[in-house]
């Protein structure tokens, strides 16, 4: 019997990567090669220079995402710069396979983010979106917000919002469960790099009052003296309204909800017994999450969830990336701003009725059908309402209208 | 009846494009998804990260080629910098058609060579190798030449070299129809763009003793006053062993060949008149050439080519650039060197029996299916004799293999 590693590489090479480029017409003859290039390709140029927003007509930007990487913080690899081309072209491939995305890994030769920022500036002409990714903390964020500044179409770190996105579509489900108002609840969140920052911003955003940040260091507060830096600062202002100190321990005293995205075991028993009766937990770290589900249930929890595909309430961030850059997409969005990352949020939330929700189904399964379209509708209204769809949507039913067109688009997954 | 304009609009808005990305495997289930993605993805990760070469057996690259653009000389559209994806997506498709080749457009903002330069270099672990196109002159020669000496994969600039590697493939062939020998004649080029110096460089690689390229202001000669550059400073010290003066009329007094990548109606038939017997005319100027053949013929031309399907001997690129690529990508070659430009050369011409060449079938059609299979084993195999293939064949009869893997590589055209 073969091991997932001779698996995976067999599979790699037999196919030389898991993409490739396919042509979408045919080229026979002379005259065919008259419409596709010399001189038939001259009518769609000259249409696209006198009115630039046709490129998305003629042209495959209008479903082409870059993967950029720098693959200084690839999976749990961590910095492996080379040699990052096969988690690009996996992205890519999930985002086709999900959401019939055009997606292309773009591997960079450089860490530095002034010119990872320069690059993807660019390419921009090339393509109607970039997801950024395996990008490490803190630069994912500057390079982030840098480029959604002088970029027109969405940029999308995925590590920060994927998992942010997922986590609180969770989170919003098993509150539910457990009758607890999002306004009234505690969240301790463990790990402080890109997902961490995302998810506390996120839940920040949907209404969460009081929520404490930590890292290695313990709790982090303003001017804590060690492993700060200008994001953990701004961080420290926006949580910890009593600017408490101590440790992750000392945090969970009390403490309704726990995200941790951080490291194998940070969480025991005890401190999940010293969090408030029907506590939610959500262990992510991978592929050994901080606390495993069978003993943070031993010790109240009522609704747990990790990153893993062999416990239930697997945060993956497959139900959240495909589907948002899909309802982009469809309406030629500048940008991914908050407003259609909480659609997202809510619309993968939403799947899940009343009646199904479960402390071990809080989270719909990555190969769930139904996700992909949902989020991209969702987010293609959002784009919609907030003013950054570019594609006017001329019907009475916009919602419907949009959920057919991301079906529509939707490939087979057999 | 709908015009060329209606159907190629169409065509490009049906599809939204030319090209999609495909996936090679599937993504079905949680197994799927472990092998392709996280955590089997790991593997070949960490393979690479110990030997980089293996990027080649693990991901697309071993078959992905960038087209790259900046949009300043687009086709005969000139200066479009935002408004060029349709070409290169076309371009792109002429890979994938006719040596199945994975191409990839890429259209920058930017038309600064230094940017330019940068940008492909960052790009380089992502692809097998890089086409530039459509790139202005003179700046399109530094931007070849600098990114030849930093990266480790092919660049080509096929507005360059295509156009001359197919010229002078028909011109090997038009010189066994008049009985010249090609250290004999003397040629006269008109055009001192990217196709034009490239054209004039290679004859003289292959033996050309006698060369005059013109301009607009006619004969190039070292110090002339009007239009030089340091580029055309090079091609005077090459070329006009005379150092003549004068104009286009006056370059061809007495000239064997004539090849024009100018514009129309630049020679008369009072031209040609003045040239030897049996002259040979390669008016390439698009849509309308330099001369017409019918003209060049009643003043005595042997052999007429141009750059149009409607005549016979089409100087079409698309005979070189797919085969060039497919067989620089079966070896890993490191670059597209002289040895094998002129080995793509005698590929084209050969494939032409003797029995077969007549003054209008120099060149083979376009469409002629072994074309890119035949280019492909003749440049790999001189890529290996030249040191720059970094993958070893191993076998008696490499020619013949390489033939083979190219065959086997090359998607039917139906």
């Amino acid at each position: 019997m073969s091991t997932l590693r001779e698996e995976a590489l067999q599979m790699h090479k037999e196919n030389r990567g898991k993409l490739g480029v396919h042509s979408k017409v045919p080229v026979r003859n002379a005259k065919d090669l008259s419409l596709a290039y010399s001189p038939g390709v001259a009518d769609p140029c000259m249409d696209i220079y006198e009115d630039e927003s046709k490129v998305y007509d003629y042209t495959m930007k209008g479903n082409l995402v870059a993967v950029v990487s720098d693959g200084t913080a690839v999976l749990g690899l961590g910095n492996i710069p080379k040699a990052a081309m096969p988690v690009m072209e996996g992205k890519a491939l999930l985002f086709k396979t999900f959401a019939n995305v055009d997606a292309f890994p773009i591997c960079l030769d450089t860490t530095d983010p002034d010119k990872i920022v320069e690059v993807v500036k660019l390419l921009e002409p090339t393509f109607g979106g970039v997801n950024l990714e395996d990008i490490a903390a803190p630069k994912c964020f500057e390079i982030e917000d840098r480029l959604r500044k002088v970029c027109n179409i969405p940029i999308f770190h995925d590590d920060q919002h994927g998992t942010a996105i997922v986590t609180a579509a969770g989170l919003l489900n098993a509150l539910k469960l457990v009758d607890k108002k999002i306004e009234e609840i505690r969240v301790v969140a463990n790990g402080a790099g890109a997902a961490g920052v995302a998810i506390v911003k996120l839940l920040l955003n949907m209404g969460v009052k009081d929520v404490i940040l930590c890292d290695t260091k313990g709790i982090i507060y303003e001017g804590r003296p060690l492993g700060m830096n200008r994001f953990k600062e701004e961080m420290a202002r926006i949580t910890n309204n009593e600017q408490k100190q101590g440790t992750l321990a000392d945090a969970l005293v009390g403490a309704d909800v726990f995200v941790g995205v951080s490291a194998a075991g940070a969480v025991t028993k005890e401190m999940v017994r010293s969090m408030n009766p029907h506590s939610i937990i959500f262990a992510m770290a991978n592929p050994v999450p901080e606390i495993m589900p069978e003993e943070a249930k031993e010790a109240g929890a009522l609704v747990v969830g990790t990153g893993r595909s062999d416990f239930p309430n697997q945060v993956n961030n497959v139900l959240a990336f495909p589907g948002i850059f899909r309802g982009a997409l469809d309406v030629c969005a500048k940008e991914i701003n908050e407003k259609m990352k909480l659609a997202a949020v809510y619309a993968i939330a939403g799947l899940i009725t009343d009646k199904e929700l479960h402390p071990d189904y809080v989270i719909p399964d990555p190969f769930d059908r139904r996700v992909a379209a949902h989020v991209a509708a969702a987010v293609a209204h959002a784009a919609i309402e907030t003013g950054v769809a570019q594609k006017f949507v001329n019907t009475e039913n916009v919602k419907e209208h949009l959920l057919t067109l991301a079906e529509e688009k939707q490939p087979a997954i057999v």
